[in-house]
């Protein structure tokens, strides 16, 4: 499968059925509490009239889009709501791909297998522009692989795997090369709440109409279950979005809106910034740990991966495996994504046990 | 647009806008009560532990597959839990385009207008079959238009917008039809529990590799914003169907498919019964008063869709917006179903108000 799911699911299972205690550290399920608000809106839809229980507006609930609108500063007509960034990664990428001239598709290598997966299946040719070891984007590679028929520049920022952060000139180059060749640029910005280094540039902020910004609940929120998310669309892609959200999935679900809706409205600054500060204290923690082991590691400047190198230990899936059958720790193997990573191993700091997973790996290795 | 939602919604905020009281019967949104067992799954889910709050299997929760096989008598492998029936028909219309050979799309006409227009994205080319003016569809009529390039025969029994019920010889033509041309038929079944007819035969029942079920609980359990369906494959499609929905959404979304599990689980048999009942009640209400109107129909042997024909007064967006102001009906233009009910207003009967408005109609009319 051109995809991590299933090798998500594996994983978790042969850690679950590991006859010893594993640290899990496989997928990025987040482990702390989504708002209070949200799970009080999904207390209150249980309650709601019969009618909210029916279709909402195919391209989502007028008042959530509303307040995404005005948080974002766009035009309400833009916004359309979508089963997490993962459909509204979709409508952009089979959109742009039908809207700008050309076949290829730019991504980063190390990439979100998700990307390459849907590039397959809507026939377009991928183009890998190599990152840096520390997972830094260089402008000028992505400008050396684009051209007349390059249709998408699809990145991910905060990134998931690497934990780079691209700041604002790497998205304004990105800008220009969408621009330069009639490309559409796909700002995946679902770890935003997620930034550690300041550097964190919303794609929004140069009102070009060759980007599309992508984004959900499911990171900020905690919870990927919800399905809640959406595109912030270029004026010429917004009816072909529309279009193709309505006839591929009618609408989206009217709990998870609500909810998203309500725990929007109401969950202060502080929830979000205690989780980012919980974050910042497992990554140091386990980059710490880390060093005892001797590991080469890419501390996260935002997300909450790290991707470790153990010295003649790949990351291949059996290897992954052992780690989890002799030290007690499960990732994901590198090779997950991309061929760049095959030596690495992805730990998703999803859990209060990093820092004990990184001293398993230290005992182990050391 | 080449689907009806935006008709629907038009038509829903014109008659709300209506300077004068009006009957809704425009959308297939059920107003009767989903099953408690559904909203109280919803208040269970509101306090379950993180865990639940994340990405569910992206085929679908696996209790609530193992609970829809056994149901339905056949492997839970063949089983994935879409985002509604109308994914479920996205991905089988896909999945079938690019496994059979071929390209045309057989459907029936009137259509649904997602089934066209699904069509027309997939880049499949529709052939229509028209039905006869009280929905029967004669499967040498499909015979006759089906070939070696047909690729998919869609059909949703019992029918929106006819109230027809396909019975078993019919579908058992359909399978045959597909076997003998490698097609694939998808059997649209979620108006199962409304058949007043007793013809309904679900299309399993064949046990064909040529015939995808397509089914959702928005129907059956009156919620279409809940959005949990299901498409039940043949195994050559499994892997295909299950890798396009994850590359389009991930997963469904969480809460629904708690609730719809434990709706499936707990919801007694009278529940369905009463609410067919109740719908039985209203189409003889609606149909007898429309008698008094001397106006056409057909009376729907299942489903809650009643096609009605008034002489000199055709199915025209704007002549059903007159009919909102002059008669306080609203219902939807017979046009967007496709050419052949052009003359005709399709009402659905989700409104205890359904007898009150036939006799508006019987009032303006007659």
């Amino acid at each position: 499968m051109d995809d991590d799911r299933p090798v998500f699911f594996h994983l978790m299972a042969y850690a679950d059925d590991a006859d010893r205690d594993v640290v899990d550290m496989v997928s990025g399920d987040p482990d702390w509490e989504p708002p209070e608000a949200l799970r009080e809106g999904l207390r209150s839809f249980a309650d709601a009239p019969v009618a909210d229980y029916q279709y909402p507006p195919s391209e989502g609930l007028g008042e959530l889009r509303e307040e995404i609108a005005a948080r974002r500063g766009v035009d309400v007509e833009r916004v359309v709501i979508t089963n997490g960034a993962g459909e509204a990664n979709y409508l952009a990428m089979a959109c742009g791909l039908e809207a700008h001239t050309g076949n290829e598709v730019v991504l980063t290598d190390p990439v979100y297998p998700y990307y390459s997966g849907r590039t397959e299946m809507l026939g377009g040719d991928a183009r890998f522009v190599p990152v840096d070891e520390d997972g830094t984007l260089d402008p000028d590679a992505v400008r050396a692989v684009a051209n007349d028929d390059t249709a998408l520049v699809v990145v991910c920022s905060p990134n998931n795997p690497t934990g780079a952060v691209y700041g604002e000139s790497v998205k304004r180059e990105l800008v220009d090369i969408a621009e330069t060749h009639d490309a559409l640029f796909v700002s995946d910005e679902v770890y935003d709440h997620y930034d550690f280094s300041g550097d964190f540039h919303p794609a929004l902020s140069f009102d070009s109409p060759n980007v599309v910004v992508t984004n959900s609940f499911s990171k900020s929120m905690a919870t990927t279950g919800l399905r809640v998310g959406y595109a912030i669309l270029p004026d010429h892609l917004v009816d072909p979005a529309r279009t193709r959200h309505m006839l591929t999935n009618v609408a989206g679900s009217a709990p998870g809106q609500y909810a998203a809706l309500r725990a929007l409205r109401e969950t202060p600054p502080d929830y979000y910034a205690a989780n980012r500060a919980m974050l910042r204290e497992r990554v140091d923690a386990f980059c710490d740990a880390l060093d005892e082991a001797g590991a080469d590691y890419t501390r996260p400047r935002g997300a909450f991966y790290v991707l470790v190198r153990f010295d003649g230990y790949p990351g291949t899936l059996e290897n992954v495996e052992r780690l989890i059958d002799e030290a007690g720790v499960a990732g994901m193997p590198g090779e997950a994504f991309g061929s760049s990573r095959e030596d690495w191993i992805r730990f998703a700091l999803v859990t209060p046990r990093a820092e004990e997973a990184a001293e398993r790996l230290a005992d182990h290795f050391g």
